[in-house]
């Protein structure tokens, strides 16, 4: 398995803090949101003398509310339908190991979150990816080339909506192409939606589970870390109303023997949270977006798309190599004592050059601290021995 | 993969709750005692605002505090050769996962832990098994019996010591006979040791890092969950000193991101529990293994050894299908409104007629319970239509 160049900046992000640099973290999605405090509370009252195994599929009572939630979307499905996973990553691999056998192939649009990779792997199963464009500004390409790729051994079409690393949203009319692909080749749609509550147009939100005449093909995955700033609790989703599918996911469920405890009755909390927190955390979101992408369109050379959704985006940079550039900023670089972290692009991609000089940045930060952040990328970037091409003073 | 006869007997059992029969659970490794109050006190005590992914490898404390803890065993590691998990489970999936490619072997004694099958058919290994039997008291068997197994596929042996389901403990003899095995073949020691804490006999404990000239070798999987009633929290360990393993099971770590953050806060937390806390557990058990054995070996055509660890025996019933009678008990029986539920031992067998008479029996309830349980079980030999050899009254 390659290792992402997001692990290799590790230990210099680790020497630049220890040589008194502050650095700005745009490289990973860890919300800086706080948890609601619903949640916090339910943990804080927990009242329990042993805290035993829950149920493989998760608690019925959690299901049961979820089933609420997802109601909440349009998504209609029982709370039979939904088995409780050890975060979203369990469930893409439960997913993953459910309908591929070795060799078996999954589409992907490429740029996509790297761990799908480790997942396919984990199971023998091959990626092939479709490339999508900053060009195109991450939209779907034409059906054609999902035919040209689909073979005798493609099971699975794999879909990221809003989408990590790039936040597009896919419209209605590409999730009808995705419908009738998936219809017509008779594969599943594993269609990854933790970014759901995070949507920042008027454009309608399109699940895989609004797609008509494809039920019985969608697994849909799902999580609490981003939605509710619980990425520590390991508290997903998955679901499907593929009995079948169901069925061989319970096998792996039960060999784990149950998802974890405490993290359930935090997520079973969160569904209670004050009505505001969800609508607070989304302006805060929405408010950073447009601050984040006014501002670094304006630096000489720099581009990015409008992200429609999730806390990321990809921006192109005016550098040789992202990766080296990244790696620049954490170890030759600081403006007063700063600098910035950043995840190379190329660790999205299957074919890495296609990222080679963009970058993935996640808004995390307040709009204040986000502002200094992309202060301190400016400068770097002007002092980049790499840089591509010639500054330009507005 | 194959579902466990144990699992086809939830239904029954929820169908004889529903009559108002009361069924004394016998057939699950949940521990009854109580979670050590550091760790609920330090989950009480949580004083976060967001719950945030944690390191990949597990929080440094954590690890820092565990290698005190092996120390005490005479167990010696750095915290760098600890990897915490999502429970032993994820150790045994992620040991499995970094040293058997698809088609690999590992060599397992059986009766085994069931869901060790399920970890090997996830990453497309073979379970390849050496029988031990009740005759003998699971001993460990010849070494010839295990060359005769090793081909150059075999990778691995996996031992869990003490035994699930057995209670069997490895004596230093066989130990050193495994030694030899894995030094001659150059294999990995895969030893399950979480119920190292629960040893009744004077003979020691020898655990795989005890082993000396295969320190390389030996992947150690280890659990808070048995040892301190904390089987929900998911918060397990795998320790090896082999740097490649590491390296390995690390990618999979990072792919799926974190192990549960409060289940690390409540593992640390149990390291500070009361020094009486695990002498009480140990006496408990102590007593309670010696009232099963003398009992249900005073019943009529039954026979177990001595189990000299963990929680459970196999015991020999007088019964044509141990699997029917289990479920018999469920559907057909009760005495005075209660009925037993045991784990028909097939299930651990990769031969399951080898377990055909016999039921692996956990004593996971208090000496008075347990007392009623036994009665009721004799009670069922008595009537079961199955029974293959007739009363004898002392």
């Amino acid at each position: 398995m390659p290792q992402s160049p997001i692990r290799k900046l590790a230990p210099l992000a680790a020497q630049a803090k220890e040589k008194g640099i502050h650095v700005y973290h745009l490289n990973i999605g860890q919300p800086d949101l706080p948890t609601p405090t619903t949640a916090l509370d339910a943990i804080r009252n927990i009242d329990r003398t042993i805290l035993e195994y829950s149920p493989s599929q998760g608690f019925l009572s959690y299901r049961e509310k979820l089933v609420d939630f997802y109601a909440r979307y349009n998504i209609h499905v029982t709370a039979d339908d939904i088995i409780i996973t050890t975060g979203g990553s369990e469930a893409v691999l439960f997913a993953f190991m459910s309908t591929l056998n070795p060799g078996d192939e999954v589409l992907i649009t490429e740029p996509f979150y790297a761990n799908y990779l480790a997942f396919a792997i984990s199971c023998g199963a091959v990626i092939k990816t479709i490339s999508t464009t900053i060009d195109e500004g991450f939209c779907l390409p034409k059906v054609d080339k999902f035919e040209e790729m689909i073979t005798d051994r493609t099971r699975a079409i794999m879909i990221c909506n809003p989408n990590n690393p790039t936040g597009y949203l896919y419209t209605r009319r590409e999730m009808n192409q995705i419908r009738d692909l998936v219809k017509k080749h008779d594969l599943y749609l594993i269609s990854d939606e933790v970014y759901r509550d995070f949507i920042y147009t008027s454009s309608p939100y399109i699940s895989a589970f609004h797609l008509e005449g494809i039920e019985e093909n969608v697994i849909l995955i799902d999580s609490v870390s981003k939605r509710y700033s619980e990425c520590g609790i390991r508290t997903g989703a998955l679901v499907t109303k593929n009995k079948e599918v169901r069925k061989s996911v319970m096998k792996f469920c039960q060999a784990r023997l149950s998802p974890p405890l405490i993290g359930q009755i935090a997520g079973e909390a969160s569904l209670e949270a004050d009505e505001n927190y969800m609508q607070d955390a989304y302006e805060e979101y929405l408010e950073r977006r447009k601050f984040l992408i006014d501002r670094i369109n304006r630096i000489s050379g720099v581009y990015s798309p409008i992200p429609m959704g999730a806390f990321y985006t990809v921006a192109q940079l005016p550098v040789d190599d992202s990766e080296k550039f990244c790696a620049w900023c954490l170890s030759d670089f600081s403006y007063e004592g700063q600098t910035v972290m950043l995840a190379p692009a190329s660790g999205f991609y299957m074919h890495p050059e296609m990222g080679r000089n963009e970058v993935r940045i996640a808004y995390v930060l307040c709009k204040q601290e986000l502002a200094k952040a992309i202060l301190v990328l400016e400068k770097a970037l002007e002092a980049y021995p790499g840089r591509t091409e010639p500054l330009r003073h507005p």
